[in-house]
């Protein structure tokens, strides 16, 4: 039997590189050999327990490599070709999918939210040597040859994420965006609040070198909550609250200031994962008579919102290359995950390559 | 000095019908004879002191009438006109207005929401023989010869929010929708979502006379909440979850059972005034990472809102005067505010006449 | 080699019942037994020779039937389950399909249109004992035991046409709508309307029985342009012209007719199948500074559009069994067809079972 | 009587400068003092007598300047206050506006489209010393002191009317774009294109200036149409054609190729005025079955519209002054329509100063 070597989840603080059987596509699926890879926020929520997994599961989501092997059924592509696939792998054919809904895919349709996230939560991901990529045929996404893969690698999921926070905004042209906390997702939620022809762009944050970053990714304003009352200063730029709030980190005081920064009729977009209960104020919620929205995304996936993400690159819009600070072979993902981890070293991503 | 008598907040608990001078119309402005009104669930908070207005204040928001006076600049209407007007009175040249978000008018544009609703909040209100309209060239909506008063002043506020919290909620030929508590606003919003065209409305209430209004305005399905596990019954009626759910009441209970009736992608449409803090439960919300959204709505204004509501009553869709289930003069509104706050004998809505 | 008997086309004006070997499933694809279909005006064009497929098709594109055969990879359905298929029948793994337009599916992404109708058309279709459906998995939507064959045969294409037309059209509560032609697509254009919350329909035809069938389906006034000006009645019904004007026919009159009948703003929907050249009348058009909209709309297919449709039938919203005017065995499908192409005894719809 | 200067149409191919009665605020209206304002190509067609005016009307529609007088009710403006105006005046209380389409503003609601649309049209214009501005609270945007006037005199009309375009369009993150025609209007939809993010944006014309120019505001591509097949170009880029076409000039062949160029599902969004019957090929919209949509846009107004616009120029998005080419006095103005007319010298827009 083929091995390979692969992150494999043993357990809360233990994964290790070791040698797994390498996996093999059956009908409608796709095996791609990695070539980029990175480690995700959520990847530490899973290495420290707080979001539970199985054992023996490999992990990571965001996967760039070259098609090895394809299924029964996946048509249009060759051996070889060069491919990213996004964190979210809709099928296209259930009842979520059809509705438009492809990141909450799931072939029944239950309650149960963000079927669309597989890779590295139910099924084996993509810190590994090779990935097994279900529902190819949506999934596969071309890269064209003047784009690097790590120009890509990081459209999987946060370019994608915060992107996406920007899109269910509703960002209109002249808009004044906040955007709370400046890590990979925020920055990202940053340029696409940008691309969407948002105005006044308030970047928020305690550390520096993020906001520096923050401002280069087209931030017009950065504002350091260490050093402001935030909300006021929001309030002040803006003449009385903001068309749309981007909530990037999954707190209550951040999701509440983005609440507090709100103009009657606007929209709190929020993209952080919360744990415990989130507590809405009765009067920054205007008791439920400003019109207010709350809208929350799952990063959007799928070969054709991948496709947009790379035309983004391509056009020169948005270089992601910036964000990635360190790089790691996959022998050494774990001195990966400590750095991104701690923060250390002004470390936005890490670049895992096999 | 001409007098008229009218309904004065003179403290809590404290309304008097009492003589108060007549008003007349400046430039833009009207006074329409008042022919029909009601009372509205937010004249309780104010008569009971939990909504705080300045004592002197003619109460009420739902206004029908008989054009006065006309002030200066107001075209297009005669002395004489039957006129509705809606409880919100957008100016239509704010800020806001021009967004199209005329329920938060305001001719500033600060944080400070719902500066839409005037009447009996900020000037003074409708339960009175006469009426000071501002911005009347956008508020004034003339009746229709062959409908009567009687079938259109419920539209002023109940039915134009109601059929709001549906529109909010986006609702789409074939959806499933649940809709808790069948008060006025909450059975207006079980109409909006037939309108709309849902095809499994679910309402739910305490009150079996509550529910069967609820049956004969349109719901498929009535859940006594005394008698059921409503989140249970609602996820198995809809196989994992409602597409809209609309909250009607405004308390924690009914906004988190809403949270918990939504399929992944849902959408949370919310009527409901709420006094302390809201709740969002973790795990309803899926972490923030089921694509839910949340909307909240204030009763929608203007003459052109309240011709269309005209016309779906002209229309025949809706009969409002199923939900006047009591009548009083002016004189003796105090019983009328009796009986409608203490929700005695089956009471829905209450018509007032001076 | 097991045989079946199918309607082929062989040539304009020739189509023939015969024996055709019976399909079998690959991968990815179902065999169901046709129970009941219809015949569409298309079929007609087919015939006549004025859309052009290939001798030799079987076709035919409205099938309710029975699984008889599941290809490989396709879950979650049995050997005998009812299911309805509708008219289009997206992949939901292509671009169009990931973009939310399942409508032109195709596995590129050219210029070529209505890349989703495959069934008699690219493919063999469903005027046969048996069908091989593709994309299986995204296109068989069960039937619930309580609604007949006869119920939702109808809903594969015409009333997933109709009532796109009139959810293209963002038809509001309190719309004002015309619709042209009430044939069977028009009149579920008509119930579209209805169910969106139209509160003025305004059907148009010149066959009173058609008018009468409108009323029935909901049309508040039905217009006969054999006896009235229609754009100038619709304007004046209107004050000034429509929200939406519904074409449903595809001829240079109706299309302009729905122009003229718009108010500024309004929006023509555009269901017809147009021949030659279409003109804009510069008037009509305002000279394009009307902030007027056209849209066009191909039948939306796919099991979830198909779900939602027959949950408009079982919620007894819509009963489309009104528009079954005659009834065929496969065997005598040219029967209908010479009924069905003559407009002959009142006919709407034909259905033909095998 | 007071007097000023101002550009009067006497008829066809017959303008002068000469002294009229200074205009004063009644009710609701303002008098600003012009310190900007430039030609409009449909100035253009006016003198040409191509679209009909009224002897005797100042024309001009495009107005800087600051606040000489305010009328009654006018509130929140000082004497001396800089203002822009849009060239649409919506009114803000209208059926039309209230419906949020501002710039089909009519107190009626009458099928006559462009209501908004007066200065210059129905009542004076912006070509002269003062201007009389009707609606005063809703039309008069204030210019911040960080801008200048001619910073802003675009906005009125070509920067409104291209982005509206775009926005129309409903352009998104990784669209691909054509625009044709690069005259101002086109200029700004290109501009209006890259701001909400579309990632290819090819610009058509004929005029390398234009294209170079269009390069500089952001498009990806630049097409000569002398000098390929455009149709054929688009395609080939897109690998099947825009996601959103945008015709600015108002021609046959230009909308024509629109149609041509659009992916199936795609949109036309048109800005020309067109004359005479505009054609649309069967072939090119699939026979109505692409769902296709056709949308126009009359130049979005009002005080909200100017405000945002200004926030795109003073964030350094957008720096309009790149297309006023060329400048002359009031009371020079004849040359100013000559070089205008003739596009002559490369001009792109002209600057007036009284």
């Amino acid at each position: 039997m083929e091995t390979m070597q692969a992150t494999v989840f043993h357990g809360v603080n233990d994964i290790r590189v070791e040698s797994v059987p390498k996996p093999h596509a059956g009908p409608g699926e796709a095996v791609i050999k990695i070539t980029a890879t990175t480690i995700c926020g959520t990847d530490l929520h899973i290495v420290r327990g707080e979001y539970p997994v199985k054992p023996g599961l490999i992990i990571g989501h965001e996967p760039v490599g070259v098609i090895e092997e394809l299924g029964a059924g996946v048509t249009g592509y060759q051996i070889g070709d060069r491919v990213l696939v996004g964190a979210i792998t809709p099928c296209g054919q259930c009842r979520a999918c059809l509705s438009g809904q492809h990141s909450q895919c799931g072939h029944g349709f239950g309650c149960e939210a963000i079927g669309g996230w597989r890779f590295g939560n139910t099924i084996n991901g993509a810190q590994a040597e090779y990935l097994l990529v279900p529902s190819a045929q949506a999934n596969l996404a071309k890269i064209p040859d003047a784009v690097t893969d790590e120009q890509v690698v990081l459209l999987a999921d946060i370019a994608s994420t915060g992107f996406g926070g920007a899109e269910s905004g509703g960002i209109k042209i002249g808009d004044a965006v906040v955007v709370f906390a400046q890590g990979p997702i925020g920055l990202c939620a940053t340029v696409g609040a940008k691309l969407m022809g948002a105005t006044l762009i308030i970047a928020v944050d305690g550390d520096e070198r993020r906001l520096a970053m923050a401002r280069k990714m087209g931030a017009d304003v950065a504002l350091n909550f260490n050093e402001c009352n935030v909300v006021e200063e929001v309030l002040k730029l803006t003449g009385g609250g903001v068309d749309v709030a981007i909530e990037a980190l999954g707190t209550q005081p951040t999701f509440e200031s983005c609440l507090r920064c709100l103009r009657p009729g606007g929209t709190l977009s929020s993209l952080g994962v919360y744990s415990g209960k989130l507590q809405i104020p009765y009067e920054a919620f205007a008791a439920g008579l400003g019109d207010h929205r709350i809208v929350t995304t799952l990063c959007p996936g799928g070969k054709e919102r991948m496709r947009r993400l790379i035309n983004v690159v391509q056009s020169g819009r948005f270089d992601p290359t910036m964000l990635l600070t360190h790089r790691f072979s996959l022998a050494d993902i774990k001195q990966g995950y400590e750095v991104f981890g701690q923060r250390a070293e002004g470390v936005l991503k890490v670049l895992i390559t096999p």
